[in-house]
């Protein structure tokens, strides 16, 4: 193992999260509040210790196998919450560790859960890092699932790359680092255009800057407690659903879109079913709220899009408590919550390419028992799919469930009354934000136990990380020579 | 598709149901009940179909392929329970078509979820007949797993029995025929030892019989309201678990055990994490009880293991309401509910050989990771498992979540909350009898509402067949040529 190589990639990315720091003290500066001095020592103590870090391994041999690149995708999430937790805590905005350490890991893995109070009476500066850390989160996601996560080879991730410039060998390819310019600059752009259109609907530029933040990253992160129901404009509901949709498909999409070959979008049959589920799931519950809620057609339309898209790409904003829907509705949305975004996109949870492959081979499976000799493979976009990818996609779906039940018996441990345990483990393992019962959208994380916070903290890092990527530096096969 | 035989095959077992409920009507005679009467009139009519369906098939060809026996599998249960609600429904005990055919099909799947708010007042014929048909249903599963389910190839089902004088090649082995009337022996003569244990307890000859035939099915039907709880003699509950841990074993283990041969029981892998998951359960819920509940050490542990081999062999019986019991146990309960009993036991669930395959298969999909080109397969008893049963395995369990999330959502909108929802669901997919929330163990289904009943009907069903073998049918595949 290479240690010198991750202490010093750690050091470098230190140094950038240091810059993001100061640029969060820019904000608190502007508006003059007493959050600078926090977030100035912050940056400085970030600036420092990635400073300590590359001093210490300036002698590394540059060679990045596949187990310190594991250890590096892994640590980074925990090592960037630990220095994005300082303001925070400095600032005594968040006084417990516990807290402030859950608010910013929330926030890196684009989760978007909260323990927060009361959000509008913390200084922009903080608001503005809050944001950040999720926006921040979903360009590294990005990065990872363009030039990592194939390499590692975790089911489904390999699909989506076939047919975008992206990596094709076993190792990292010098055309990815052209690749992931490209998609930031997407994310960027994506980013600037969203707080162009909020602006126009009449948000303040700083509500709109932090809303494209993390609407692109499906964050779910608002700068209000009542989240987007805050305005109840329906173009800025519209415009965000619109974003959050985008943000939840595969980036390389977005590519395509702006070389305008709409063709190539349409190809894609993991799009296919993203639009499909998507609207599917909006139609039936605009249809049950019209007739339960009394809304009228597109109020009720626009609260189920808004929902099912939120959740869906696990972004987690909300627009109405849909706790407080008929009780089909909200379980409808539970089941929603399993789905997650497309691969390559910011999303979280299972993602649809994953879902697909298991309900087609699942289909496949009666075929298979018919004829018993024949060699029935799985198909996605007109190929056969490797029968190891498809093996792997199931184990990753079976293991997120044993995961998801397992977690719901240690949060049930902590006092949480089952809805509440299975809601709030799904909210962190899926990164979106709220969950049901007790954690559901009119309500926030704060009365979870200390002890809960940092598993569920450790639940939205695995989940964040595609399960396997952090679960094998557990396993003892990965430290054996 | 051969027809005729399949009208054929169902006549014929329509005649030896005519046949158990005439014995039903001699329980009734001896007691001297006014329900003699629905019992001869039911038997009767049995007789009379059973006897009209030889007639009109009696040229059929003796030739019975995959696809006929799928439905012969499949329409003895739905016929055997039309005709084995006819006692409920003409003696007025179970007025409700609804409820006597839900009644019905609970008892012949062994599932054991009862809608009868008074079961002492029901009449002693109707009880045993009640009983029976649990019974007859455990019969039937013993010889479709052995017999049948293997050559159709459903994943796991192949497993157990490689070490069992068994179907080898793909077509039904005369041997089978041996093997199946050993194998009835052996139930039989549990189900005689069982009724003199449980007479020796203290228990009524009436009682005792009743009680071995449902524990033997993993049935978990009981003469009494309270099930098991109305005996609190310690010594009958000990009896009554050991022997639901047997029936939730495989059954060729037993014919081991009787030759003496200990050593095998021993080498088989199943039976090991069987034992080991049924005593890891039970120590966690006594260390629990003992704090929670202040029953004392004995009482804890007998309340814990009898509810843990209960719930896990899917037998159903109760001897304390687990939903007054802390959260985390109920949880942890509710967990075990998914394990099920054994390959080639009465018991449902999704089977402890599928769970360990899962669980072996996850844990190698690490070292997969590591080592991508090796080839690294799930080993079973020292063999290394077909990699298209571990994948049939994954799409079993898979499919299970599956239609668990799904069916919940259906029950949901029947006004059940989530939590009996869900309860309700796994309490009848699993065979299990009681489930979590409103269906407790000390509730009952009466309140579901019609289209609930009958879809909870038809989820004991493909439960009790192992999925695919009913949903295959529906399949498009299933019907080309």
């Amino acid at each position: 193992m290479n240690f010198k190589i991750i202490i010093r990639a750690l050091g470098a990315l230190l140094l950038i999260e240091s810059f993001f720091l100061l640029l969060s003290l820019g904000v608190s500066l502007i508006y003059g509040e007493s959050d600078w001095s926090a977030l100035l020592y912050s940056s400085g103590i970030t600036l420092f210790v990635g400073a300590i870090l590359l001093a210490i391994s300036h002698k590394a041999v540059k060679k990045v196998g596949k187990r310190e690149a594991y250890i590096i995708v892994s640590l980074v999430w925990i090592v960037f919450s630990i220095f994005g937790s300082l303001p925070f805590i400095l600032s005594g905005e968040i006084p417990s560790i516990t807290d402030a350490f859950f608010e910013t890991i929330s926030g890196f893995t684009t989760t978007g859960s909260s323990i927060l109070n009361n959000i509008e009476a913390m200084p922009h500066g903080l608001l503005f890092w809050r944001s950040l850390t999720q926006w921040i989160g979903g360009m590294g996601i990005i990065v990872m699932s363009i030039a990592i996560l194939p390499i590692f080879g975790i089911g489904g991730m390999q699909l989506f790359s076939a047919e975008v410039p992206g990596p094709t060998a076993d190792k990292i390819h010098p055309r990815v680092r052209e690749t992931a310019k490209r998609l930031w600059g997407i994310y960027l752009m994506f980013t600037i255009i969203e707080t162009i259109l909020l602006l126009l609907g009449g948000m303040s530029l700083f509500d709109a800057i932090n809303h494209s933040f993390t609407t692109m990253a499906t964050g779910g992160y608002s700068t209000k407690q009542a989240s987007v129901a805050y305005w109840s404009s329906p173009y800025i509901q519209y415009v965000i659903t619109i974003f959050m949709f985008i943000a939840g498909a595969n980036f390389s999409l977005s590519y395509f879109a702006i070389n305008l070959k709409f063709k190539k979008i349409w190809q894609d049959e993991e799009f296919r079913y993203y639009l499909g589920f998507t609207l599917f799931f909006s139609i039936v519950i605009t249809v049950m709220l019209i007739f339960s809620e009394n809304l009228g057609i597109e109020r009720s339309f626009r609260d189920a899009i808004f929902q099912v898209v939120s959740l869906m790409t696990t972004t987690g904003y909300a627009t109405a408590d849909y706790m407080s829907w008929l009780v089909p509705i909200s379980t409808l949305l539970f089941v929603v919550m399993f789905f997650g975004g497309s691969a390559g996109s910011t999303g979280g949870g299972i993602k649809i390419v994953r879902i697909v492959i298991m309900f087609k081979n699942s289909v496949l499976e009666f075929k298979r028992l018919i004829h018993p000799n024949a060699i029935i493979p799985v198909r996605m976009n007109h190929k056969a799919v490797n029968g190891r990818v498809v093996r792997n996609v199931l184990a990753f779906i079976v293991f997120y469930i044993i995961i998801f039940f397992v977690s719901t018996l240690i949060m049930s441990f902590f006092g949480l009354d089952v809805e509440t345990a299975m809601g709030s483990v799904i909210a962190c393992l899926g990164n979106i934000g709220p969950g049901i019962g007790s954690v559901g959208p009119a309500e926030n994380f704060y009365t979870i136990p200390d002890a809960g916070k940092w598993f569920l903290g450790f639940l939205m890092l695995i989940g964040r990380l595609e399960l396997f990527t952090v679960l094998i530096i557990l396993s003892p096969a990965f430290w054996k020579k």
